[in-house]
């Protein structure tokens, strides 16, 4: 197992630990609720978000402990999207992560709550008193993630994402949506991770900011393209959805050369605005290889 | 116009403005969803709950504008409350203030997105940087609403109505049901309101938190006598629902009389808990009167 690999697993392995005591116990009332909510967040997912926050906090001098919070919150923000986006009135799909998505395991009005609930545990996770050291960081922290998460970013990126279905896009527009439905949280996963840190340090928080936005593009190009290749049993979700509902893709855009292309660009973008900061941005540059060329 | 009905009309005029400041302009894309997340918000509703943040507020010496950002944050919530509430997979409602619901206007994938939209936004008018002189203060504020919200608040509270259409609870199971899916939003209002405030008076907080439990249960009561008896256009909404899905209510349980009873009892305990403080506290004696007799 490689250095990176060896990381990932610790810090995936913190993160499910994290999430587990963050979300309320399941023998709690609403019972049904809590279940469905841990099942919806825990035991999946290549926990792309956390493990940049983690990687993120290593660049600005954060240990994992300081940003366990950041990093859960993020993650609980993208559980809550894809519980939403599964359901029939979305994207209507019935497999997540190789299990049956949560509409499906559980019923529709449970998972929409399931939702719901997420969505407002992230912003509790992030606003328990005395979690950080300075109030006024942590004020910025929420907010941060509010834009990240509301109409002007991962919100308004579903709506624009809806709006598009059957439209010819220009690589421009799927960019813009692209920006908002997955970039945005992505991008705060990383710029959370740096705030978790004790003192901040604006030329690496604008370094990560570049960074991420490069590779919250990459990881959606590469998305296109697996789900153009890849069948339903590897993915773990219904592949060539988007070529079936006649969703625009960078690879309908460009085709496959190009969009690999694309992602390749992107991925040395991303790296080379961290390279300057030596074997602390380590973790970043691997973790720009491994979305860029990740298998499931 | 009485000198309370004056008020609640300023009050609900500036709630109505702050919002309208508060949600992106309808010509900011993503387009459709802003518009309808003003279509949910906007142009209706009789704002209890920021009438509750402004009375509050008033018992613990916060001017108005202190109390806007508190007042609007709980009418987000409970907004995107009311436009999930009305999907089809929950409540099944066409009509919401006397209006087609959100997702009949637009659509159930717009009106979910609308939702979670407006969750965020809440969360993020209170986040914003600088909004309030103590970060600290800032912060516990957002924490309250989170707890108000979230599985063990509001969103638990439908959960438990869900699962309970068809059975027969107790008085103390329904009272544990509307305590969470009504009162725990009712009760943050209020607290909110109290927090906006420069200084902290625990003896207020504590008394208001009294009021506003029992003012929130009173509501609740209040709500299913009228459901009861009201028919769907004096309401603005589907009357008769309740007892359609056999769904258990005060009066179902209770009968009309002992219900009026009850409503009557909080009434008094709410009101009981105020007067120790004179005049600052006539607003929400005055808000008790309303609830409580609350004609549409």
């Amino acid at each position: 197992m490689s250095d990176f690999q060896a990381w990932a697993t610790a810090a995936q392995a913190r993160t499910e630990n994290v999430l587990s005591a963050l979300l309320p116990p399941p023998d709690i009332a609403p019972q049904r609720l809590h279940q469905a909510m841990r099942y919806a967040v825990l035991g999946g997912g290549k926990r792309v978000r956390a493990l940049l926050a983690y990687a993120a906090g290593e660049l600005c001098n954060a240990n994992a402990e300081q940003v366990d919070l950041a990093a859960a919150s993020v993650e609980l923000i993208h559980a809550y999207s894809l519980v939403h986006d599964d359901l029939p009135c979305m994207d209507d799909d019935d497999l997540r992560r190789g299990k049956p998505s949560c509409h499906k395991q559980f019923d529709e009005a449970t998972a929409l709550l399931v939702g719901d609930a997420l969505q407002t545990l992230a912003f509790q996770v992030l606003a328990k008193p005395e979690a950080f050291p300075d109030a006024r960081q942590q004020v910025t922290m929420i907010h941060l993630l509010t834009q990240a998460s509301g109409s002007r970013g991962m919100a308004g990126g579903q709506a624009i994402d809806l709006a598009s279905v059957g439209l010819s896009l220009t690589q421009q527009e799927l960019e813009f949506m692209h920006i908002h439905k997955t970039g945005a949280l992505i991008r705060a996963a990383a710029l959370l991770g740096a705030h978790s840190a004790p003192l901040q340090d604006e030329t690496r928080t604008r370094a990560l900011d570049h960074y991420a936005k490069c590779i919250g593009l990459a990881f959606q190009v590469v998305d296109d393209i697996l789900d153009d290749q890849a069948d339903t049993a590897t993915l773990g979700k219904t592949a060539g959805k988007d070529a079936e509902q006649n969703k625009p893709t960078y690879v309908t855009i460009l085709g496959l050369e190009r969009a690999k292309a694309l992602a390749d660009e992107l991925h040395a973008d991303a790296i080379a605005s961290i390279t300057p900061f030596g074997e602390q941005g380590q973790r970043l540059v691997q973790l720009a290889d491994f979305i860029t060329g990740r298998a499931y």
